[in-house]
């Protein structure tokens, strides 16, 4: 069996946005009952992250560190048409994940206790966000 | 078809653990001939990699680099309840892996010559981690 | 429906080469019109990424920010049988990936407009580089 929805998200700039929600219902509705969900942001300067879902302190010591491990406008960086994110944000998306690929059991996403799934804009400005999730098992 | 088991291993601490052997016996259990092996980590301080099975150094000069790249105890960290390493720990999963897919060819585990699995614990406890496979082919 | 094909590369040393157009004619010649397309690069020292397909810039940015991230011949290195590239190849992989997975929509790579696939060989000499193409759905 296979179950393919789009979703789309619009993002206020730049930081976590958790749609653990939405993947949860999508494989509710896919009705099926063990396999593989699949995410895929179809974006080169967004990504796709499983991070602690309980405290905000985690996403926010995430984006620090982020922030400093990929600097906004280093001087390194040829590519800026868009400003001093451009570049930064598809560095961000590279060392991270394009697509997550998480367990379905008995109907069920298959997370940790602690795992929640986030969408990361790297941006720092609003963008509309297109993700396509694929379900596929028995 | 579609084969699903829980696999639980003990850490004894920060480092990697080879989990090759375990993987490449659920795809020989599961008696799938061509498909994809998915290895997922229920857990957000621990994570997944494919790493050189060969030479041990590699592994020790990884944890040597990821020690610096993320410091545990960095002074820009809020989220700290659970010690220096907690937030380190939750950075260095989302800088590496939280799954991983495998292709499966002839009913064997398609991964290349020098390529290994390994269990990355970020933590410098031991811990119990869960990790759910699921395979699927024909 | 289930379709699995072997890509061989010849890379000329360190940078991105993009891969799309072959991981495209395999989707078209697998004849699945809903799925997952899941590419896997059988080495430690090269690695898969979704980038930015449009400016070339990107793409060297990218590697000078992964020349000074990760740097060759690090003191911190013990493993450097091959040369100052070996362990910064191993680890550049590992903060990257060694497998893609990509949606299949209307028998069409499901790709967003900006998004190309491209193999990153990580070390300074030239190398084949060995890819497995799954392809699962309907």
């Amino acid at each position: 069996m296979l179950y393919q929805k789009k979703l789309r998200f619009s993002t206020t700039g730049r930081g976590t946005y958790n749609i653990t929600k939405q993947i949860t219902e999508a494989i509710e509705n896919a009705g099926i009952k063990f396999g593989i969900c699949h995410i895929f942001i179809q974006h080169t300067s967004a990504s796709l992250i499983l991070c602690e879902n309980a405290d905000p302190t985690v996403r926010e010591d995430l984006n620090a560190y982020m922030a400093r491990l990929v600097k906004d406008g280093d001087s390194l960086f040829k590519h800026k048409d868009e400003g001093p994110d451009d570049m930064a944000a598809h560095i961000r998306t590279i060392l991270t994940q394009s697509s997550l690929s998480i367990p379905i059991d008995k109907g069920k996403c298959d997370l940790g206790l602690w795992q929640g799934i986030f969408l990361w804009e790297h941006r720092t400005n609003s963008h509309k966000r297109n993700i396509a999730v694929t379900i596929m098992g028995e």
